[in-house]
């Protein structure tokens, strides 16, 4: 199959400049703020996205170095295939987060629910919409387990080890 | 900034071969079966994957020949900008669905609540986890008109027009 070449949209401004101390998922954490700066020529793609409360964020995982078939996730030692976990050592480096919009000026879209590294490269954005990305009666693996009865793990926010 | 070069990790066959009849979402129709087949280097990525119920493919709209700024969705005639839209006439032609998994044999995903065009190229394949990608107080601006008390819009099927 051919190669696909894409083009950054803009890139992702956050306080986190090394993994230390960033969330596993960003909706652990929600009181950092961090910012997407869109290409001025993007700008109007923005239009309307105000109105939403959540955005999904396609991002390029660029300090990732490695690509693996199976791997350890954070929260526990067990090997499972990469596309079983979230791990950004992934064939493509293809990173996804759901962000809360905090407002929009320009060229800028400010969010909280932040699990980015600064200086990340922006490629997609999309409207979060309830109707069609929420799902019920969802299992969901080897991460069930760690969350029973609505508990948040401990083990939540990256540490150096 | 850089180009960023992906490689496809398998194709994704359903009955779709051409826009008529594909649901805009997969959620509303989910009669039909797709099916993801990996390169074979990939299916160790597949191992544990078929204790989750969904997952979430990241493919490329091979199909869109434009690029649009602003453009109107399929369910109304307003203009909104590209990234408060589904359309896959985006910068980055990433797709995104989330699907039911069905069963998984070796290299094949196989999976319902399809709204893929038959032979897209597939970059990712990520577990839905309902601890991280469910989201309450959701507003979905210009679309929660058309979803008013749970009503779903009569023109969700895609029509030829």
């Amino acid at each position: 199959m051919e190669d696909i070449v894409l083009h950054p949209i803009g890139i992702i401004n956050t306080p986190y400049k090394s993994p230390e101390n960033i969330p596993i998922q960003g909706r652990f954490d929600d009181s950092v703020e961090g910012c997407c700066v869109l290409h001025d020529k993007y700008s109007g793609g923005l239009l309307h996205l105000d109105e939403f409360s959540h955005a999904i964020l396609i991002f390029y995982f660029h300090k990732s170095k490695k690509e693996e078939i199976e791997s350890r996730p954070y929260l526990e030692p067990e090997e499972h295939g990469i596309f079983a976990i979230r791990s950004p050592n992934r064939p493509n480096k293809i990173g996804f987060s759901i962000v809360k919009i905090n407002k929009i000026i320009e060229n800028k879209l400010f969010f909280s629910q932040v699990d980015i590294f600064d200086g990340t490269p922006l490629l997609d954005i999309k409207p979060f919409v309830k109707h069609f990305d929420n799902r019920e009666n969802v299992k969901s693996g080897w991460l069930d387990k760690h969350f029973k009865n609505g508990n948040i793990p401990k083990e939540i926010i990256l540490k150096k080890r």
